[in-house]
């Protein structure tokens, strides 16, 4: 055990203190892992809309003061009572959804959605205890959805932690905690195309991105980009594009457009966007007889998906997924080997870099639609 | 090739000579078969919802006379230029849609939706040569979705025959042609629950507990059935269903009821009732994670199938079928076989036999909502 086990750890962190006001870096005290918990050494953490979302708190229930970031890769500094499949020294992805591996969701192979550790943005509190782990001058600091990475250390319940290759660079396989993940997996372990076909991808931001790597992975010959924003396109065709839709280019719909591309429709869609016109097409581009639509993007609360029930009886299949079907501690490390024998590349989604110091670059990055990730350094 | 082979034969049919008028019992010209088309000795034929809504052209367009008739078992009389796998004497079911094994459909192993052959409920003619094969006194007599087989000879495509063991009572297995099998593939080949699995059934008409009996012979160990009219309730017992829901006995919708049976939604669910609400309601009483909902029923044509796109997210699939998913000439010759080996109970569907004479009874039986299937017997 490191010297510091059992002991608060003073260090820094990135409190916002405020919706939408820039982050603060201050001195926080990070009390140690209870029961189940681990406290781990942040030393990447990159930006991901979510955050950016709650931080913004338009909508949602106001969480203040609180620190964010859920997307890192750091090192396990000290466990708390009872965990034993972690060690200090251990190098770990932090996920903000878990894997208890004893509810019903854990023990069933197709779902990944914990009944404990299942994703809750309105809780700034360890499940154990209620309580903050977090705290300057004794004044609790929230959690943000069980990891809040933008911190030197912070404490993380067991079952998000997902124990990786020692091997793997930390700078670049942070990025596989949420979004990388989400969209790769939601080809890769759901729409499955089969070697040869046509995946069609709505929404090409990180998340559709690397939806369009999973296709590019699994072998599909045409992967047909949908956006809005055309300026999405010049970058895609390095994840594997190859033809791009822009829906304000066309009259009719683009479920439509895509149809008459592809003799009758794709034979697989994938959804990134949260729009959710963008939900309908993808459902209704894909082929009668075998297509398979899947839904990745977060919608409005309020938004209704609707169809003809014929589109379903035609033999289409929609699917929705949570963080690509993958079980975080279970899946992840096999993600993260199939960045290390070069199946999968990450470079091309981090188009930025800061010290921590400037992670509020990162947020005006973000804001201004510019490159896909950006990944925050903590030693410096 | 028997006698008749290349002529005109003279036999008995049953005319629907207007729209909803009880059908007459006609001597008939059936012309031989053209090219890749096969002329059967109907022996045993059951009347289905779809002969009568077409019967009662309520909606769609009126096309009399015809013939109708899409379940039956017969036997090849004489067969067309280039039909090389069916000889006379064949037993066969005639099935509605067809299987050319040349289509994009035919050869996906996830689709039966032939293009050349799918089902057409407007054409009343052959598709080789546009022509009926039916006369009385020169004036052409309408075929039904390229079946009719309220007669005792009938043409048909190749690809719309499949060829079964000859010891399979025709009388039996002839219900095969169209909704039971249609249930049970929407069950066994699309739902599939897991053993011991929890399976509701939306609609208890014969397409619904053809369904019940797929999840029975999946090993199901709670099959729930959901239908406004308890009449079906005693029947469904005797095909494996273990719990009845009636939407009209509760306050709270019938997804919400189906939650509490089973601690937070069954395993797998399948709409057979073409009912949109059903419909809405089968697909959220699927439990998150894995739950699977399958649609069987035509739904109305201005229906909307509306849910919040979250229900998909928490990793629901929705998947809609047509005839149970089956192929007709490559399956349903196992469906025979399943029945032969006494894993498929078929005697508790056939609740009703009447002879040839007196097909209008069958009507009738339906029209009360009297029992399941009832068989006609063309030689008496
Ligand atoms: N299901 C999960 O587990 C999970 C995890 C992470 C992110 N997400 C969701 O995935 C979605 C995408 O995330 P991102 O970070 O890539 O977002 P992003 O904003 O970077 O990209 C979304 C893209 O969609 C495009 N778009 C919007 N409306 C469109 C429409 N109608 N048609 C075509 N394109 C349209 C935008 O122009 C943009 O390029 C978000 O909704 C996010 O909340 C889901
Ligand atoms: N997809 C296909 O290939 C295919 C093939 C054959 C039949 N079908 C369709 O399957 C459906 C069922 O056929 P069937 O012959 O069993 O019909 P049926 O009329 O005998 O049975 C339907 C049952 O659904 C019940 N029902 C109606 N609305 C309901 C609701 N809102 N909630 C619960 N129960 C409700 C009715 O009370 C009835 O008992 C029909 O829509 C038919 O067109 C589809
Ligand atoms: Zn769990
Ligand atoms: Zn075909």
């Amino acid at each position: 055990m490191a010297s510091t086990a059992g002991q608060v750890i003073k260090c820094k962190a990135a409190v916002a203190w405020e919706a939408g006001k820039p982050l603060v870096i201050e001195e926080v005290e990070v009390a140690p892992p209870q029961a189940m918990e681990v406290r781990l050494k942040i030393l990447y953490t990159s930006l991901c809309h979510t955050d950016v979302y709650f931080w913004e708190a338009k909508g949602q229930n106001p969480l203040f003061p609180r620190i964010f970031g859920h997307e890192a890769g750091g090192i396990v500094e000290s466990v708390g009572e009872g965990v034993t499949d972690l060690a200090p020294g251990d190098h770990v992805l932090p996920v903000f959804t878990g894997e208890c591996k004893d509810c019903a969701h854990c023990k069933s192979k197709e779902s990944n959605m914990c009944t404990l550790l299942r994703i809750n943005t309105d809780r700034g509190v360890m499940i154990s205890d209620g309580k903050s782990r977090f705290s300057i001058n004794g004044k609790p600091i929230y959690h943000f959805v069980g990891t809040s990475t933008f911190s030197e250390y912070t404490v993380v319940h067991v079952g998000c932690v997902a124990k990786i290759n020692p091997e793997a660079p930390l700078d670049k396989v942070c990025v596989l905690s949420c979004g990388i993940s989400t969209g790769l997996g939601a080809t890769l372990n759901v729409a499955k195309p089969p070697k040869g076909s046509s995946v069609a991808v709505f929404g090409l931001g990180a998340v559709g991105l690397a939806a369009a790597e999973g296709a590019r992975i699994a072998g599909a010959s045409r992967i047909i980009g949908v956006d809005m924003n055309p300026n999405r396109f010049s970058a895609a065709t390095e994840f594997g594009v190859t033809e791009f839709v822009n829906p304000k280019d066309h009259d009719k719909p683009v479920q439509e457009v895509l149809a008459e591309m592809t003799g009758g429709g794709v034979d697989r869609s994938v959804e990134c966007t949260g729009n959710v016109d963008a939900m309908i097409s993808a459902f209704e581009c894909v082929h009668d007889g075998w297509g398979v639509a899947v839904l990745v993007g977060v919608p409005h609360k309020d938004a209704v998906f609707k169809t003809h029930p014929m589109n379903f009886l035609n033999e289409r299949t929609l699917k929705g997924t949570f963080f690509g079907n993958y079980m975080p501690r279970s899946d992840l490390p096999n993600v993260v080997e199939k960045y290390m024998n070069k199946e999968l590349e990450l470079e091309k989604f981090i188009t930025h870099e800061v010290p921590f110091a400037e992670i509020n670059k990162a947020f005006d990055y973000m804001h201004r639609g510019e490159g896909l990730r950006c990944v925050i350094r903590m030693d410096a």
